[in-house]
This record gives structure tokens, C-alpha cells and sequence, in this order.
């Protein structure tokens, strides 16, 4: 059970209300997920959330599939069951195919293995690794 | 400093040394990286991390250098200082542009922030999102 | 289903129940949590445990909605579960307005945001905030 | 060493220069701290981060002090380097005695401990916890 | 609910029932558990995590029960649901005893909250520590 | 550098002073570990630590070794560098041998590796992991 209610588009504020036809506009949806019904308590993080999202999610130099896969490696690693669910969904229904996700989980996994085993040991980083950043 | 020595190949045990000489010979590299030097203090462990990364970086539904972004995500999320140094040397020198990086930066950050609201808040996951990732 | 069995006041040993007893007395409550009762499972931790919080949680230089505030930022953080529903609650029951909470998870997803952006970019520290922490 | 060039004032886009002159402006210093050189590599990233942290740290239904202090807890739970050094020093320029840094602490050390050990024995959450959320 | 579906035996391709066929020899058992089910959608990921668990998790300098325990005190601090459940189950099966289990949540809570103590701080490492991992 | 000043025992109040005299005296050391120098700028708070920490870390069910190695894992989980540093040197000062360490960081590079599969899938929890959990 959430911490706050979730609020419906009837009882929503005129500022979240705004925000929410931009969300069912943009996404082409006819509802909003329970996100923003959750972030609609307090209007202005509800808009800021979603302004920036939609800034930070349309497509760039990374096409929309790709940020989503990303976004479902940060939800894995930070363990926040909604946000797992909605962006492997979200994945999903932008074409990644059963293979790419099951490679994305792959390196999710392995990732979290070499994370742990490099900074137990405390492995000093290599010169090269500085230069090459450095030089981009 | 690290908790381990730093095993150079001239140290290396025989088992250890067949992995050295893989790495080389797979990355075209003349020197492993301090993490496989690190490993070498254990050759099953060094021979069994080796073989699993190969195989999870190879090419396949995902490119390298998608993976290897997906790998920094990962990083960063663990906060893994080694490996946000060498995944991200790795993507630059697999091609990945600044606008890359810093899209995916972006995305890292945004999805940090909601995994924090959403998990803050307990919001509850749409029937949707279930029924999208069931029919895949 | 917790890994361990809850161990009501009736059941619980003559060590476990000085520990309810007191805190019932402090908090004015009829019954104890079910964190305390998952811990009468060992009533050595079940006691260390309260007389820490105990110790911890009094007014102080901080006011104890003050301090509810920062427990439930660490247990979203943490992705705690029964914390960020049992905090959040307590500091609701503390007088937090609902507006101070929306600003609390504001200030939380921010962190988040900008903790994985720093992490990420291995951002130097300025001088300025060695100094500045030095003298206090 | 950062994984991106530092862009000083001189070598940064107008769009970048546009939010340096607001952030010397409205915190009142003469330069800009290194994670905005940062992130200057991307303007657009700079910008959207600027805006959004001015607008969630502006004093509101917690006042500023509090709001660095929360900072604090959720920058040392991610483990953010950067963000301990750039907020404990934050804080403590705006007026955090050393007896409230210490109780902080106390609050962050003692909610890890009971996060860790609510979450290893499953604990479920009282039905008490989930009424009071719900009539917030 | 699952993100994928859990594949039985029956439905599992010749690669995926290899796997079962060896978990259930290795452990003795008559079904493998949902983990196995989940992996088997990418029999290759099945395989390898399959092979470097026995490999890891076999006899060693280290018995199996305390390796069940360390598995325990990361899948805590990592906070993985399944693993909680199913390496605490794991690990009375093997004869942990409630004593010890408690004193392993007793370490587990103490150092997540000295953790947290030590990060926020910055304590500087002590020389003698660096020297001493050095010589081993 | 630390954001808090070390107090050495000439400096220290009367309080800090009995807690490290009583470290030194159980530890039979000369001088007490930055940590404990860290915390004496608020004696309750290095007085309820240290007497937890020496309380936790008793032998007991589980030998002293067996608890520093719990202690490295969660700590490596954690990413606290401090404590990886210490408490390595410390499993090494009472006896854990390079293979034992060898395998210690096994368990927990693969437990962070199945803990973020089990994770990123939301694989159910088996009845049976309920089951025997409930038995004990």
C-alpha cells in the first residue's frame, strides 16, 4: 500500500491536472500510470518530475529503447520493484526482443559481480583508464 | 591501496597465466588490467570471471558498446570506483560519442531520482505493467 | 513471511519482556511493533537494539520529527520496506504536514539524482569544502 | 581524477555561462563548484539539474538547514563521495552546530542498522503503520 | 510476479533440462527452484550462473554453511527478496542453529550501521590496515 | 580527508578517554583506530558504538574470524572503504588465510551477481523457502 493516495485526474489539482494531459498526450495513453497519480499530492514535483523525464527520455544521441534499458539497470541495482516492473514493461512494448533483455540481465548480473569483487579488494585504476577518459 | 597484490605475469601461476594470455590475446592488449592481476591471487576465481565476462560481452542482441554502457550504469548505481574508470575508458575507446555519455548520464540520474520516489512512496505497480511483461 | 517467528508478549522470555515492557512505557503504546517482535527472538539484540534507538531517537539537538524525517530519507535510500512504512507513519503521528513530506521526498529523489551524476563523473572535491568542514 | 574535462567560465557555452552566472548569483559566491563545471560538458543536463535543485532546496515547509541535513543522510546511504564533502560543509555553513552533525550521524548509523536487520528477517509491515500513512 | 515466465521442465529446451538434470543430481532434490525456472528463458545465462554456483559454492577453505551465511549477510545488504528467503531457508537446512543465526544478523546490523558512520565521516585508513593486508 | 577532526586521548574529554582505555585494555592495543578517534567528538555516541560493537563481535555461536568475515561482506555490499580495510586486516590479523579470503570474496561477487538476477526477474519466492524458514 502506498504512503500517499493516489490521485485520479477528477480530483486532481489544475496544475497536476495539466500535467497529466501532457503525459496522456505525449505517451498517446488514456490514463496515467500510478506514478504520477502518487507524485499528483504535490503538483510541483509532479511537474518538474515529468518535465524532466520527458527531457531526459526523448530521443538523443540514444534512441528511446536503449535509455530504457538503462533505466531498467538502474531500477536492478537500486532495487525499486515499481520502477522494474514499469520500465522492463515499457522496454517491452518499444520492441526489445526476449534475447535483449535476457543480454541486459546478463551484463545487469555480471556488472554487479566484477562491481563487487573490484571494490573488495580496493584494485588501484589503472593509469590508462584516467588517459583515455581524459582524452574524450 | 589494495587488499591483494598485484600479480604480474612473470609471478603468475601456470593457470593464471593461461587466462592472461586469452585476455591478451581476445583485447589485443600487451598487459591485463589491474583487476585480472588482482584475480590472479586466485586462478579459479580469476579463470571463472574471465570466462563468464567473455561470454556476457561478446556481440549479440546487443552491441558492445551497448553493453558497455549498460555497465557504467551498473557501476555508478554500485558506486564501483575501479569499474566507472574502466567501463567508462572501455565505451570511449568503443566509440561511444560525449553526446552518448552524456545521455546516459542523464538517464542514470533520472532514474535514480524516481527509484527514490517510488520506492519512498511504495507505489503500488499497475496491472499493466504485469500483463506487458507476462506476454513477453 | 518473515524468516522468523513473532514472538508475542505471552510467549516471549523474561528478558524480552522487561525490553516490551519499557517500551510501551516510553511510547505510550499498548503493544509493541512487530520489529520488536521479530527481535525477542534474541533478547541481547532486542535490548541492545532498543536502548540505542531509545538513546538515539530523544529530543536532543534535533527534534524527534526532525529525526523521523532523516530515518525515513536513509530507509528510502536503504529500500527498506517495513522502515519507510513504519517511520513514515511515525513521523505522520509526529505532526509532519503533508507538505513537509512532499518537500522531504523533493529533497530525497534530488540526492539521488545528483549523488549518481557526482558518483559517476568521479567529480574532484573542491578545496573550499575540506576547509570548511575543518573548522567545525 | 573526473571521468570529464572541468569547464571554467571562459571555456563554457553560452548556455552553460547563462546558469553559472544564476548559481554565483543566487548562492553569492564568485565561482561555481567543480560538479557544475562537470556537468557543463552537457549544458542542457546543467541546466535542467540547476533548475530542479534551486526549486527543491529553496526554503519552503522545511527550511534550508533541514533540507541540507537530509541531503546529507541520502548522499552517505548512496555512498556519494562528493555530495558528504559538498553538503556536510554546505550544512555546516549554514548554521549546523557540531552537536546536530552528531546526532545526524547517530540517526543515519542507527536507521542503517535497523534497515538491515528489518529487511533480513522479512518483517511485516503493522496494519497500524499502513492506517496511519493512508489518513495523511 | 515474475518479469519472464517460469519455464518447467517439460517445456525447457535439451540445453535448460541438462541444467535441471544437474541441480537436481548435485542437490538432491526432485524440482529446481523459481530461480532456475526464471534463468531457464536464456539457457546460456542458466548454464554459466548454474556452473560458477557449484564451482563457488562447493567445499573449500570454507565450509558451506558459513558460505550460506556470507550469502545471507550480502543478499541482506544488497536486499534481494528471493535470496533473503531462499539462502536463510538454505542455510538452516544446513544446520544453522537460531543462535547463530541471530549473532549473523547481529554482525550484519553492526556493520551497516559503522558503515554508515565510517562514509559519513571520512575516516582516513589507518597505515597499520594497509600494511597488514599487504603482507597476506 | 575526514569531515570531522580525530581527537587523540590527550585531547579527548574524560568520557572518550574511558571508552579508549577500555578498547585499548580489550584489544590489548597501543592506540585506538582512526574510527574510534573520528567518533570521540561525541562521546555517546563512541561510547554506545564501541559497547555494541564489542557485545556484537564476542565469540559466541559464531567464532570471532566468522564475524569479521561476515563483517567484510556486508561492508563490501555497503562500499564502505574504510571498513573494508579494516576489518580485512583484522580477519587477517586473527588467521584468515589467502584461500579463505579467496573464497570469502567468491561467495560475495557471486551472491551480488544472482542477488541482482533474482532481483531484475521479481522471481517468486518458493513455498518451501517459507516452509523451512517458518520451522526454525
Amino acid at each position: 500500500m502506498a504512503t500517499v493516495s493516489l490521485i485520479e485526474y477528477e480530483n486532481a489539482s489544475d496544475e497536476a491536472r495539466a500535467v497529466f494531459d501532457d503525459i496522456k498526450r505525449t505517451r498517446n495513453v488514456k490514463d496515467v500510470n500510478n506514478f504520477w497519480k502518487a507524485l499528483a499530492n504535490h503538483p510541483a514535483t509532479l511537474k518538474r518530475t515529468w518535465e524532466s523525464l520527458r527531457e531526459v527520455m526523448q530521443p538523443g544521441a540514444l534512441d528511446p529503447l536503449m535509455k530504457e534499458m538503462i533505466y531498467i539497470a538502474v531500477s536492478v541495482a537500486n532495487n525499486c520493484d515499481y520502477c522494474i516492473h514499469s520500465h522492463t514493461a515499457s522496454a517491452f512494448a518499444k520492441g526489445m526482443t526476449p534475447e535483449q533483455y535476457a543480454e541486459l540481465l546478463a551484463v545487469v548480473g555480471m556488472a554487479s559481480e566484477t562491481n563487487a569483487l573490484a571494490t573488495a579488494m580496493k584494485v588501484p585504476v589503472d593509469q590508462q583508464f584516467l588517459a583515455e577518459a581524459k582524452n574524450n
